[in-house]
């Protein structure tokens, strides 16, 4: 094994040297599953895997990587979408998988918290939670299987981030293992904590570029007492936005999600033949999911009703459904996580999380469409966390013609008309997403120049050998 | 001028060739006012001060600072608790006061968003907010005179963090110049933007130590359609907690602020003829005082009475008062806001802002009494925003005596008998204050050793020469 400055040497199975000065038994076989990234855009590569049982062998395995400039790939679920968590190219590395570090420290109802390893998978996480009768409210599509660290190192979102955040906004407190191999005991349980520089937000979100999380302390809320739900045909997405803040005034704080759906969307809902039903006489060109959690004294039914008479009377909302039970709550949510797996079926050409200054969506929407159709004929489907300002604009093949005609040249050409009408209206090309490897090269494009400096000092001082999942965010 | 590696040459007025690669027309008077903090425990130092009028001029400042090798002190409202804002030794800085850039750039009440420049004074950023029907939640003692790029160099907390988060969660999105001079252009409008570290988190708190923050896109909200508070009596620390969590379970989001007072407290607000009256027949052990912020359609004062029938069936609320019109809310809130002047006509021997776990709080209110009566005999001021674990620990001499006739090594073991029973608790020496230079020590003593090791890294990655606030945060 030659260390070369920045260069890794390969590293196969056969290494012995290497894995000689790993901790006993945390060696896995180097299966398919740490390789694979589930749209196939990325295959990784892996000289061997390891899975710590512990904080303090993880810190011995990055350690031993740092010291013979091994790269080392940290592995949650795996279900990230920009691979960030699978290294296709460069040095081999050691992949990091924090599989068996899956406990739950503590839960703490009195004061909403609860500490968890990063290996813990979110629905655990969430039913912990649930079993003390307290909501962890990070809740997105892949949750039954990606795990928490994931969900902090990428600053997961979803469709709970209008009333409770964004991940970074859930974690009060991070043990983490940083690239030298030293041991962050940060996991405080402390709602005020202004002891230093930010070190906490700056872990999260880095995608496991500048260290290892192994354990957070996450916020808890109590459990909406009543809950219900509504969909509401609506005349535009510039009305949809109008209906968002009447709701505002209306129900305050107690919107959970406020989710925008395209005709498209449906449509591609009934001729995939997906489960879910869409439960309209007719498909309408917008509409959207609004979601509430209210006190135990209030009526999430008649809040939906009296915000569907103002929302008629001011001409925004043209009909709808709201759910009488809370099985025709789960029918509406199950069209809505259904609206990805139908698009999968359809085969998209492009597929951006994007976001936009909440009042610049009516705008956007049909600049970006008009910037589209210059490449070609496609059809959009566009939908999202619109409450967050968090739109997903995907492109397809119009009708008889299937995603691999289209070679990747043409694909790198939609995205980029996307992004740059993204660019002109102050959004994000990365909304929840990341950067992971997939849009590096956006980030080298669109991202601000002293901020990238910034990033590369940053990177540079934390991680100086370039060991921590190399390639991720940054260039290596 | 010579430069010598980190050290700072002398700065004075008469340094004409420094001062003439400043922009025209930003230099002041070095008036008192920018030398002064307003404990009296530094005396700061500046052979320039300079007020530039937009963003570039603050870059051309910092860059020739940086390029000469001047310390520069950025100066918002001077209101600073731990002496952020003076350097009172080393070489003479350059303090840069924001004075001058106060625009409110613009308010999107539709986005909930407001971007304000550096030295608006926060009451202003709150009030712009009200021209258009909107809430900015920052509140805080110094609210008329401190200034939002204060607020967000420390991550200031302040009355209202229980419900809508410290400052760092109340920003979206920042424009800074780095200590090279160069501006990040970060006035980002967006709920969800994950492209790359989180720069924006590890300004907010750096206390000016990375770069100076000259805008700020800021988080708003409905305002709250019905309001109410009350002060109820508990029986004790542990009591007010359970309270807090069966009123977390009744009211939900909608409590604004929960607050302990304590009767040293109010005895101290009667003994020093302060004007805000205690509306109790008899002054309790505790109090805690509780507001709330509802829909149109609740009723704050139904919420408070079956708060409070709830707790007294408990054991836990022995008597209060309930404020019946807007003009006794803000009476409750006169008597709360003056309890910090209370303190200062008693004349503390040590004011500590700590914060703990919240259910560690019971137990360490007798622990750090107990701990405290063992370096001698003292009276106790114990208050704070419970709601976020964040507790003001104040001692004062017993009756008769004055806060001069304890020498500077009582006080410091005042203080260190304090804070190693905050350490044992989880806790932090420094909820919303910062370290400042007060408590670069206490950061040496108490903080993570990777964690420490990690911020000097950054700290030279991004200030090489050192010249961004010195000696704050972390020592020269």
């Amino acid at each position: 094994m030659h260390a070369r400055g920045m260069d890794f040497p390969p590293l196969t199975p056969a290494d012995n040297a290497f894995a000689a000065r790993l901790p006993q038994g945390v060696l896995r076989a180097v299966e398919p599953r740490y390789l694979e990234e589930r749209r196939g855009l990325f295959h990784g590569r892996a000289g061997l895997v390891a899975a710590p049982r512990n904080t303090g062998e993880v810190a011995a395995i990055v350690r031993a990587a740092n010291e013979a400039r091994v790269g080392v790939v940290p592995y949650g679920g795996g279900t990230g979408l920009v691979g960030g968590q699978v290294m296709p190219d460069g040095p081999v590395p050691l992949v990091l998988s924090l599989e068996r570090m899956t406990a739950i420290r503590g839960v703490y109802p009195a004061e909403n918290v609860i500490v968890a390893e990063a290996g813990a998978v979110l629905a655990d996480v969430q039913a912990a939670a649930v079993a003390e009768d307290r909501l962890f409210p990070l809740s997105l599509g892949a949750e039954g299987s990606c795990r928490i660290g994931g969900n902090l190192s990428t600053n997961a979102g979803g469709v709970n981030v209008l009333r409770y955040g964004n991940t970074r906004e859930l974690c009060l407190g991070l043990e983490a293992v940083l690239a030298d191999g030293s041991i962050w005991h940060g996991l405080k349980r402390l709602r005020k904590d202004n002891t230093g520089y930010d070190l906490r937000g700056l872990l999260i979100g880095a995608e496991g570029t500048l260290g290892v999380i192994t354990a957070a302390a996450l916020r808890l809320f109590a459990r909406p007492a009543t809950t219900g739900a509504a969909l509401f045909v609506v005349q535009s997405p510039a009305a949809a936005l109008d209906l968002l803040a009447r709701a505002g005034g209306r129900i305050g704080s107690g919107i959970s999600a406020f989710e925008l759906i395209s005709g498209q969307g449906m449509r591609f809902l009934e001729a995939t033949g997906c489960a879910a039903r869409v439960p309209l006489d007719a498909i309408p060109d917008w509409a959207v999911l609004i979601d509430l959690g209210l006190g135990p004294d209030d009526d999430p039914q008649a809040a939906l009703v009296g915000l569907y008479e103002e929302g008629a009377a001011a001409g925004l909302v043209l009909g709808g459904v709201i759910a009488q039970s809370e099985a025709q709550r789960a029918g509406l949510w199950a069209m809505r996580e259904e609206i990805p797996e139908a698009n999968k079926r359809i085969g998209a050409i492009s597929s951006q999380d994007i976001s936009l200054p909440l009042s610049a969506i009516p705008e956007f929407i049909p600049a970006a469409r008009a910037a589209v159709a210059q490449v070609g004929e496609f059809r959009i489907n566009v939908f999202g966390h619109l409450g967050d300002g968090n739109l997903h604009f995907n492109v397809f093949p119009p009708e008889g013609r299937a995603r691999g005609d289209y070679p990747g040249e043409m694909r790198a050409r939609v995205a980029e008309a996307i992004y740059d009408v993204v660019a002109a209206f102050d959004g994000s090309f990365s909304a929840e997403h990341g950067v992971g490897r997939l849009k590096v090269g956006d980030l080298e494009r669109y991202g601000d120049p002293a901020k990238l400096a910034a990033m590369r000092a940053i990177k540079a001082a934390l991680d100086p050998n370039g060991i921590m999942n190399p390639g991720a965010v940054l260039r290596r």
